[in-house]
């Protein structure tokens, strides 16, 4: 029997960093995974359960967010045009002191409500209160790795109540939720925190999300104070033994990539352009990056500083900002761009040989996309298209784990205006930054 | 009497790089001029013929493309991951030796719907056959200032004949066609050329659209072989005696940055920050520029290297883009990129007086966004979402020279079915570049 049947696609299709459009295609999922993908037509439909007709509409694999902060989209729009000191100081760390684990549970909502039109199947987040975020992603039906962020400063206690975080939510959810040992970073936690965490993570079979060399500063600043990159001190306290998601690595250094270049376990680089544009943070170079077998994904980061959590404008500014950066605009090539936003940010997020790419037996996380636009025609290149062109509202349908979640614009599990009636009442007191002492100090 | 009245909107307003919403308004708007914007209510609807209930939804300024060639979008997807020198030879200047005049027509009927899409309501555009660009316009019901390219390869008669064009056009369809003088560059109009097209332009009362500095390799390239750069070639044939719109200028030095700002007549700098991007050009720091006074607008030059005609990428990466290249979070603030979006875009276009502004006795050139998608949720601030969260899809209603244009994403002048349905049949002759000879070559 097949749950699922996604009739005439063209769909995206990358292999060896060669793009291709298979034209005209029948895809049939049977439970929560791909059962084939054949000439359309071939499948009898009294043969499916439901049955999309999708009209041509481009199939491509669910984007994959490998670093977010969903929650501070209550949040968007405060603290903006200031440097990276500001922003932390004066706004995020006196904004999160008014967090509460419901504000949580209802900003995770909205920012997976945006996620899903944008067509984000997947999202690595990296936050407070996880438990609430938990139960959002349980409801919403897409794909979490969750971590509960930690502060040295809390205390030790922090990291047995992730370990139980993690034990208790890893493969929820038909194993939709993940979940991951989460400190915050190397300048907020101290090598004791860090060993910490990592022999639990080891202990439990579970892996890192960490803030790393966000900016060449903080190298700098680590480099001064403690002789050791951000990056070597993160090496030496045995985060690299386990899993790794490393958030950033703006600054690291050619020392740094060739550690990481290394090591055996897996270990990726979640990129966030937009991001890093506008708090002036520098581009990594993922030419040289990818060629050291580094892999890379795309993350938006929290909405307080990219606005979105839009991975089509994530795949766009990686592509035009290597080709600024390196100044040779054959560098990130259109199926490099994709491939990075599909299979690439698959290896990062932790799970390569079950997401980012459409093939029988993979995960069903499909998104529909119409390229009928004016914005499109004509359609002289499909993946152009994809990478140059195509914008959020162009996604119709989105399928996470096999289960419709979107169906040409509505929404199928989040409820916007209940979303929307629990927020606005919290508005007023979250917006509040006077008198605040920030949950930290920025200061690396 | 009122031929329009928009009810209920809030209202962008600029002044002196501040930006400020006014809630709660109502546009009154008199044959093609905005008679009043006052609160809402106050106006009797039964005085107006014509009423939009805007529910709530920002009303601006019409964006204004200050450099394009618009019937490039027939060829877009086509040229992609080339450096600069590929792009023409290769591809643009070997494409272009299959356009006809009626290419021109349907091509650009095909970008206006983009871009009335997109809330774009004039654009500068830079082509060939531009008496057929001129009734697509007229039809389109949008602004545009004409300019026919020329090469000096093709002879001085070319000159009389834009001229020619000029006089004709210029205060077309109720004033919202203007015509303007269009050598294509320095590389590729010799100094009697250009020197005869100020000339012409000066006995005409008309301005100069042109190329210059497109990157710095034409800067260096100028220098080796005449020692001066391109805008000191410009300075020297007469260009600058007439209104100038220097496209790009990326490859600018310090001293030509002195030249303009030195000049008493309007003139001003199109960006068209994807293309840069794309095709690894480097950007120009605006935030010099504009401490110099020279006016900076926001252009999409064609669809083969910017892929979309879309103004609100362009203001986006404007504003990222500056960031990141000054290393400055705190540079190119939100007022400052919707400055540049408007009043400075208008400046730049040739009608300061008259457009990129909501105020009464201005043209009324109005876009309504809505700004109540998952994507803007919560507006803690309109206007870091009209530059950091806001696509081309939420403008609902356009309108241009007083006429509505589209209204809730409903084209009023533009046939898509028709449009496509003449465009199809062309596209595998415009398609080809085999054994085309080129209508230039690119050696600057």
């Amino acid at each position: 029997m097949i749950d699922l049947l996604i009739r005439q696609v063209n769909a995206l299709q990358l292999r060896d960093e060669s793009a291709e459009i298979r034209l005209g295609c029948d895809i049939a999922v049977s439970g929560n995974r791909i059962k084939s993908i054949s000439p359309s037509g071939a499948i009898d439909v009294s043969q499916a359960r439901t049955v999309i007709e999708a009209g041509g509409q481009l199939a491509m694999p669910g984007f994959i967010n490998t670093h977010a902060h969903v929650p501070m989209v209550l949040w968007r729009g405060l603290g903006e045009d200031v440097n990276v000191e500001s922003w932390f100081n004066d706004y995020i760390w006196k904004l999160e002191a008014n967090l509460t684990p419901e504000d949580v549970y209802w900003g995770m909502q909205l920012g997976m409500l945006e996620m899903i039109e944008a067509g984000v199947t997947a999202v690595a987040d990296h936050y407070w209160h996880m438990e609430y975020a938990a139960r959002a992603v349980e409801k919403a039906g897409m794909r979490a790795l969750l971590g509960q962020a930690m502060f040295s400063a809390n205390g030790m206690g922090q990291i047995d109540e992730t370990a139980a975080f993690v034990k208790r939510w890893h493969g929820a959810a038909n194993g939709r939720i993940r979940a991951i040992m989460a400190p915050h970073a190397p300048y907020t936690c101290d090598d004791e925190f860090l060993r910490a965490s990592a022999r639990m993570a080891e202990q439990i079979g579970s892996g890192i999300h960490i803030h790393v060399a966000e900016t060449r500063a903080q190298t700098q600043a680590s480099l001064r104070q403690r002789g050791q990159t951000p990056i070597e001190v993160l090496e030496e306290c045995g985060i690299f033994q386990v899993p790794t998601v490393l958030a950033h690595a703006v600054g690291a250094t050619a020392g740094d990539l060739e550690i990481l270049a290394d090591l055996r376990l897996p270990l990726g680089i979640a990129h966030c352009p937009k991001t890093y544009a506008k708090l002036a943070m520098g581009y990594n170079n993922l030419v040289d990056l990818r060629a050291l077998g580094i892999s890379v994904g795309l993350g938006s980061d929290g909405a307080v500083s990219n606005n979105t959590l839009d991975l089509w404008e994530a795949m766009r500014l990686t592509a035009l900002g290597q080709k600024q950066l390196t100044g040779d605009a054959e560098k990130l090539t259109i199926p490099q761009a994709l491939t990075i936003a599909t299979s690439e940010s698959a290896r990062v997020y932790g799970q390569p040989d079950e997401l980012g790419d459409l093939a029988p037996g993979k995960l069903a996380d499909i998104i529909l996309v119409d390229l009928s636009g004016a914005h499109h025609y004509p359609l002289n290149s499909v993946t152009a298209s994809l990478v140059y062109n195509a914008r959020a509202s162009d996604v119709r349908t989105v399928i996470c784990d096999g289960q419709v979640i979107m169906r040409e614009r509505e929404h199928l599990t989040l409820d916007r205006a209940e979303i929307i009636a629990h927020i606005e009442p919290r508005l007023q007191r979250l917006r509040r930054r006077e008198g605040a002492d920030g949950i930290q100090t920025y200061n690396p």
